[in-house]
């Protein structure tokens, strides 16, 4: 995929260059971590919840980025004032649904935000995503995606129905905007033992919606940057505390060229 | 104690392979580092604490863990639900009433999850732990602990007026259920200049309550891991920052086999 | 300037000595990174947010710390009781105005602690500080900081009409209280990758307001200790990640004698 690991390598050189200012509402565990995150690799993150004040910030912002962990009913508010108010300028939103289908809080509240916004991602593990159908979906859950190819049918058909792109996140991501799909494999398994890895990648992706106009090319350069950030740092790093830190150095020492050769895309 | 060391190695192994789920609800500044212990450890942390959520969350939990720290009035009522929500369901619970006889808000906050929820344990340091006797208790203050054998004593006394078993933390933790007295000498010193360590002691015992029934044991085994993880740190770490790294390192590498060489139980 | 170098020495050995209780109202971002700065240099932090316990918990403080960082209404109001009650108790304030400028709620948030509470130092940079000036200041905004001597007399008429000492920082820090100006040139650009740096500066200013009387000196101790941990953490760290880390061990191992040796002041 020559075509898109250039893009990617573009991509990167335009954050580094434009440091695109990117606002989160997110949750309360990786607000910490998300903001070194997008300091690191060169974004300007800015997290900002309040009601009275959201509209305001989301107005200076290349994009915005939305996660219901830690959610409570305020925040939900803040997060549809936003959403609404950053639909209304063409901002491009990602959405991070934690937990969805886990409990109805988190599910009704990632429903509510994929109906009341125009949103350009939605980023989760398999069992988030597919907890957003409709009640009337044509696809069929967790059965629907045994295979590869199956849940590459079931994600094009998802994103259909949801009208945005979906970013499936796994061992390898599955990318698709309803018609095409990408797949990006990199990643280290110790990301599973870093606590916001998933919602760091989230504000990745809102990094790079900041500086493409393609949500499936953001989003795959993304999830290849952050996964290979990942990568770099099980080079010098075997144990979460210093991977950790290690990938937040990654983020700021890969370049452009490093991320041409590294990323790893399939697409069809 | 051979049979204690035994057991903590065995609980560790169980907690690496059951992965059991913990709910924290938890103060703002110790939210991303007791994430990431309990992920280190080989748990799986969740931080939820909406009024219309915490219900449905805990009904998954293997533990769940309360933290006073950082409380607001509407945490309060959280902590509470959840509480009695798995006091219902026979979930253990273990409390951190972080500050609570500083001001009114944590004592009096501490004293009503005593006396709503069934708690498993309880840790803190000894004026926090004193702090929650009852106004008719038979225990003096800390003037009631001034010798090793009057801290025991007294611990032991309040153990039995509050129905629970208490983790007195300091330079040796005295671990009692009103009936046993255990103490664990493990730990450093550089773990004082860390934040959120305690926290992070309070929620490791949450781990091992999801896989041990006997609160006693369960609490001995994360103080004598936890602390274990701080005696590795400072093999390789002189000052807090890399310390804590290491800590979180250790928090994944030390085995078994590591703890049941390290733990340092003393018990009557 | 050695006079000044060997007061920020002594100051150093104080808070070392001392320990002084330094109460956060914060933002939810930089709520851990501060309370490890704190500590690492040998303060003692406590958090504490709730309308119901700030009076209480300030009462026992060397000092106060407000930061509008992800700000909500709630949180305004707790600023105030606590800046009114450390006020009435003559314990010092420092004032992080985070964002102010940048939306009406920071701004007027910012304006409100300033008119309601007696603080001792605000720290911002140019533009938050600027942005906290009356409707009918003599200063001119940024076109009036355009020379480094345009930049003090317009922040000397600024402390004057805020009756505060004002620090504004940058590659070069300003402080002054009015009539007094000095210049801080400690630190390193790679702490302006690391999320909370400025925040934990503010905290820093807090821990030597307890121990030093004069909010001009304290806040250029601060200052200085605080770039001079930057400066040490450059020499082994090149990336935000270890950089963040280095920091924290050195907020820890400079000694007094090495910032007297480190910090760079100008006075007039």
């Amino acid at each position: 995929m020559p075509g898109f690991t250039e893009k990617a390598a573009q991509n990167l050189a335009l954050v580094r260059e434009k440091k695109p200012l990117i606002h989160n509402i997110t949750n309360f565990v990786v607000m910490n971590s998300t903001a070194n995150a997008l300091l690191a690799m060169g974004a300007s993150p800015v997290m900002a919840h309040a009601q009275n004040e959201v509209e305001d910030m989301v107005a200076f912002a290349g994009a915005l980025v939305l996660n219901i962990g830690t959610l409570e009913d305020d925040w939900i508010e803040s997060m549809l004032k936003a959403g609404k108010k950053a639909s209304s300028l063409d901002t491009p939103i990602v959405l991070d649904p934690v937990g969805s289908g886990a409990t109805p809080l988190r599910t009704e509240s990632a429903k509510l935000i994929i109906d009341q916004t125009n949103l350009s991602v939605i980023r989760g593990n398999a069992s988030e995503i597919l907890s957003l159908r409709h009640e009337d979906s044509k696809t069929k859950g967790v059965d629907s995606m045994h295979t590869v190819d199956q849940a590459a049918e079931t994600a094009k058909m998802l994103a259909g129905e949801l009208n945005t792109t979906l970013a499936i996140t796994g061992p390898v991501d599955l990318i698709t905007d309803g018609s095409r799909v990408l797949r990006v494999s990199n990643g280290h398994e110790l990301m599973g033992y870093v606590t916001g890895t998933g919602c760091a990648a989230t504000a990745t992706i809102g990094a790079f919606l900041a500086v493409d106009d393609d949500p499936l090319i953001a989003t795959a350069t993304a999830l290849a940057f952050y996964g290979l950030a990942g990568e770099v740092a099980a080079k010098t790093a075997s144990a979460p505390g210093s991977f950790m830190i290690a990938m937040q150095d990654a983020l700021y020492t890969i370049t452009p060229a490093d991320l041409q050769n590294g990323a790893r895309f399939e697409g069809e």
